[in-house]
């Protein structure tokens, strides 16, 4: 929703309002493409989360197609008005600073893998993890709580000298999930298990101990893509403009890996 | 989101698009009813969150008004078109069931003073904790953590004798937050302290232990929501709706009140 009203902010200066169009499959967003399309009855489109090879990127390249901007990584933007954040850098600095408070075995509980992001951020884990050495696992799942604790389980019990001393999640809710299986399994945090959450919210805060998270601007990252749309409107040149890249923020769910 | 989500089920089916404005201030709310009015840019409007003697209430109800849903009580909807959940019978049944398990200081930590669903479980809250004669304290916050955190931190503070030993809180959040107080403190959950949720969600499953909540299904609301925006369109006879009574559901953070 923050994501939402940053994108109002900008539509509000100029009137225009929002279309929110929930889609239940792929199949259905690109009917929809081109049922606003031929009724022309939006001004323009932000496509997020982007796919490899996504049909919905390809449908915005056609010549009549209305003026768009792809949310994510300019690889996945085949050269449409892009706004994206640099998701790579942030992993390799969350695998650097894990690292040099002593951390050698640190798992990735990762999203969707259809997901254009998931890719980029899998790469930039599994590269810096084997530059500096460090055992690097990867779980996957759907981004629910569910997934999120089963992954932790498995991992955390996998035995003593394997177990990760580490995880870093793709949301929030599988982070407090993580959290909480390390309470169910009587594993401290973060005397015996540190703990990252990707997109920072109040939900990080709440916890106890709180959410060490990578924070970005989700309110102005939304009023940014608002105003690139515009310029697509507008006919200007299309081009990739970097957002941000998110910033660890440390809290209480990370700390040095106690000597043995 | 599920709430828009089920609102959108209904509007695909007659081919409807939602138009969605986040607003900062009822004023500038008010402000786009009459924009929408005068240009007749949408065919109906859900109103959610009323307040009492709501000025948005009272401009849905002149003559020549849009079509509108309202989304709360019948006592807040001035006749119109209204969908609403039975809050009062469901923190009725919440206390009910704390008392039975022992409970005798029990409070309420509520949100946003000026809506009027809050002031409907504010009175039916105290209405029933004097019934049973059991202790009841209300505590005033604007829905964050931050605040749920305060409000649950001064009440554990406030001397073993006057301690609550059972807290329901008006949304996911606070009640996470609320966890995280009593970890800090010490307090055991539930052993010591029960909690409950207002508005069961994935949050509530992926703590540890899993949150008590009261429960409904939101997307379903939304689609009744929608179908009744349709009949205020079509220009049926207003009326008031029961959608559902929330449901409590005791998961971990709820027990029995132990000897002393």
């Amino acid at each position: 929703m923050q994501f939402i009203a940053g994108i109002e902010s900008e539509l509000e200066k100029r009137s225009y309002g929002l279309l929110l169009q929930v889609v239940p499959t792929l199949d259905v967003e690109l009917a929809t493409y081109r049922t606003w399309r031929a009724a022309r009855r939006v001004d323009g489109v932000v496509c997020v989360d982007p796919r490899i090879d996504d049909p919905r990127v390809a449908l915005l390249s056609e010549p009549d197609a209305l003026p768009a901007v792809v949310v994510g990584d300019p690889t996945l933007a085949n050269g449409l008005m892009n706004v994206w954040t640099d998701d790579a850098a942030a992993i390799r600095e969350s695998v650097r600073y894990l690292h040099a408070v002593g951390h050698r075995r640190i798992a990735r509980v990762a999203g969707v893998e259809g997901y254009g992001h998931t890719l980029i951020r899998d790469d930039a884990f599994r590269d810096e993890t084997e530059r500096l050495g460090v055992r690097g696992y990867v779980a996957r799942t759907d981004y629910t709580p569910d997934q999120g604790a089963a992954a932790t389980r498995s991992l955390l019990t996998s035995g003593e000298a394997d177990r990760p001393t580490a995880f870093i999640y793709d949301n929030d809710v599988m982070a407090l999930a993580g959290l909480g299986v390390a309470s169910e399994l009587g594993v401290r945090v973060p005397d015996e298990l540190s703990i990252i959450a990707w997109d920072d919210s109040p939900l990080c805060a709440a916890t106890y101990p709180r959410l060490s998270a990578l924070s970005h601007d989700v309110t102005r990252y939304g009023a940014h893509v608002a105003r690139r749309l515009f310029d697509a409107v507008d006919g200007k040149p299309k081009a990739s403009f970097l957002d941000s890249t998110p910033v660890l923020r440390p809290r209480g769910t990370t700390a040095p890996v106690p000597a043995r």
